[in-house]
């Protein structure tokens, strides 16, 4: 029976957030139950925005604000027929009233709101160290539309001319190249010994020789110990010495889970704090659903919740949360953990598990790291292609994949995407019959090449 | 119990034919019984040629002929320690006596070979129509590098200013594409009513579209009558008329395998006249191999023998068939029926079974087809790509896809040859955790947004 039918009913479906995951699920209830009252209220004023499209923003490679909103609330309200309240803070979720308490930000009434079904899409905050709080102008993070504009109006007025971005994730990388772009001066600060995380030796220093290359400093191994400035941020302070000027300070030191109205309402909470939900984005109370930034995710290969929050899965997640509410039965399989960004040219992507990950998980995991061309190496353009495979040495499955290059690499960690998901080995993925013509990659594309090193590496294969 | 370890023998292997799969069963077989004696037989000069290469020699783009060789012969023979026989004939295999009878073509006298092991490796030849025999000069098919030769030296001695390719395959487009490059006015010919084969109408009608705007001529259900011209071609006769001037005729109608000396020594038949063999490369007859594009190999969707020459494929069954020969027990899974192919900026590629296809395999196949960006909306560049996806509309699951576009194309249908190899459902598909980022796709990437379509399409699903 199909979704559309079973969903006649005309129940008042609340979500709480109005960006990917809400939105999300606001438009896949109203398609399946058009007669369901359904609300949204958003604490800010931007809904459905293009968060990942910020530091292009930023950069001038993003002309408009504007053009970071999916959908416009206008279409949303009149169009579509979901009631969108912006500027609504939820205070408080009664789960067993089936109510909330609501704050209009605009007249500062408080008011109650019932609810049969509800979607917490509350996204998630970014992690801001206390010393960010300066006081000082100048020092920022960037999260929603609203920061972007601040920046930008701030670079407009101070004409600062050199910046700081702390945390070379992957945020911060592309932060570091939208403000190089704009011809400031900037240095990237990392706490950890590597960029990105744990990408591994080889990647790593790829990544930060093509930052070197472009005029960006990259201080690793730097704990920031506080923004200096009369008024306004000038200088960077780093534990151990070697202060940097910073005339601009952009905070990006990850997000947590806006999870605080589902803890206080008594809902179970998951991993890193956020939202506890099942596979089809329940949480813990009847008839409450959770999805995106603000709750968890199963990881496909440990099988364990995991807190890892991206704009795919919160768009996936949403879907999964309205069908739901409205009766449906969807289900959301889970991550893998991928990752993409480009700085520089330089394709950077993962997916699955690191080496050390993979041990921590009880495997006993290998990893091999090949170079080769993108392209056939008689065809010209392309470049080098670095593949880091991670695997299993008793089974041979495939457990993770990092790759590096300047062209093809969302491609190629993509098929690494299908191949992890499906419990895939070296030894099946070694066969795979990958599309192959000179302007696309070598005979042995360097993914196979990949695993047919790691082949030879599983116990009992030769 | 490693390969290497199992095949301390000093057998003699001898291979027929020096191209893809003969030299990686050559080399494979060399590195894991390096005792053992490896003969090849060579009935051309060349030995090694990366074939899928020589279009874009004759455009210029690969500037030596040489480049397009991966490994020479003095490698082979000096370090490697491979005997490398070229312009060796070999007329006949006694199965049961286990030798070849051999015709060294340089001085004209037969002799006898033995094997302990044999790999046939004798790969395809072009298919020709008998009009093409017009004993005119100017009339070529391109399948070896000498091929290549002859058709730039023809060029360059007799400056033709029109060509006709005869076969809109992906070889007869890449040679429009070629011979566009060096400034002649080109049509294709092409005797069905697509090109590629049935790549589908929106994606036939753009490759059409691409090849219009790049100034080369089109001519669908066309039937070559004759060649006409007094010595040299001049111009191509179609049944029915509109006679095409060409100065140049470049037939690109397919190929054959070249499997007369399997036949001939009593060797099972397989799919389209090529030779039988296993899993395990091997053929009817015990000790004997076969590898490359005069084999067959299993189609993993069907479960059925086909014939679907490919370097790709080549080159991995040669691995496998030399791993064999010297003791290993390697297993090549089969093929799904890739192919990409870039002609003038437009990528086009298909995986998996086309609807008709799959229809005629058996299954309730449906298709579905989307048009979407290949990047986030906002961010500059990229352009429109357009997916096919066939699907089962009882289970979901995946049989095929076509993908055109200005760039991701190959990453995107490599995303479906794993998911058709791991027999995925579109609607584990649909969640596949693809990497995202604003300069490489939009949130919900193409193969996703298919997805999503054939999963509403599915029995059962909503």
């Amino acid at each position: 029976m199909r979704g559309e039918e079973v969903s006649a009913l005309s129940e008042r479906f609340v979500i709480i957030g109005g960006q990917a995951a809400g939105m999300s699920a606001a438009s896949q209830a109203k398609r399946r139950a058009p007669k369901s009252e359904i609300v949204v209220f958003e604490a800010g004023t931007d809904i459905s925005s293009l968060l990942c499209g910020l530091p292009y923003f930023l950069g001038g490679v993003v002309e408009r604000i504007d053009d970071l909103t999916v959908v416009s609330r206008d279409e949303f309200t009149d169009k579509r027929r979901i009631n969108v309240q912006i500027q609504h803070d939820v205070l408080s979720i009664d789960v067993k009233e089936r109510r909330l308490r609501v704050l209009d930000k605009k007249n500062g009434e408080e008011r109650i709101e019932p609810f049969d079904k509800l979607c917490i899409a509350a996204g998630a905050h970014p992690t801001i160290p206390e010393m960010a709080a300066s006081g000082l102008d100048g020092v920022f993070h960037l999260r929603m539309p609203a920061d972007a504009v601040r920046i930008r109006r701030y670079i407009k007025e101070h004409e600062p001319r050199t910046a700081v971005v702390v945390g070379a994730g992957y945020l911060g990388l592309e932060l570091a190249e939208n403000l190089a772009l704009l011809g400031l001066t900037v240095t990237l600060v990392e706490r950890l010994s590597e960029v990105m995380g744990n990408i591994g030796r080889e990647i790593g220093q790829l990544v930060a020789q093509t930052l070197s290359r472009n005029g960006v400093g990259l201080r690793l191994d730097a704990d920031i110990g506080a923004v200096d400035g009369t008024d306004r941020a000038r200088c960077v302070r780093v534990a151990g010495g070697g202060d940097i000027d910073a005339d601009l300070v952009v905070f990006a030191t990850g997000i947590a889970p806006t999870s605080g109205l589902g803890l206080e309402a008594g809902l179970a909470m998951g991993a890193s704090g956020s939202i506890r939900v099942d596979d089809r984005q329940r949480t813990s109370a009847d008839g409450v659903f959770a999805a995106g930034d603000c709750c968890e995710a199963r990881h496909l290969i440990t099988g364990e919740p995991v807190y890892f929050p991206l704009g795919t899965t919160a768009n996936k997640q949403g879907r999964v949360a309205g069908a739901n509410a409205v009766g449906g039965d969807e289900i959301f399989h889970g991550v893998v953990g991928t990752q993409i960004v480009r700085v520089f040219g330089l394709e950077v992507a993962r997916t699955g598990l690191t080496r050390a990950e993979a041990i921590k998980a009880g495997f006993s995991a290998m990893s091999k790291t090949i170079k080769a061309n993108s392209r056939a190496n008689y065809f010209p353009g392309g470049g080098e292609v670095f593949v880091k495979i991670v695997f299993d040495q008793t089974t041979g499955r495939i457990l993770g994949a990092q790759i590096a290059g300047q062209e093809g690499v969302k491609g190629r960690i993509d098929v690494f995407v299908a191949a992890i998901t499906a419990k895939m080995s070296v030894s099946e993925f070694a066969d795979l019959d990958l599309a192959y013509a000179p302007p696309f990659s070598p005979v042995w594309d360097p993914v196979l090449i990949a695993s047919n090193v790691a082949k030879r590496n599983v116990r009992g294969e030769s």
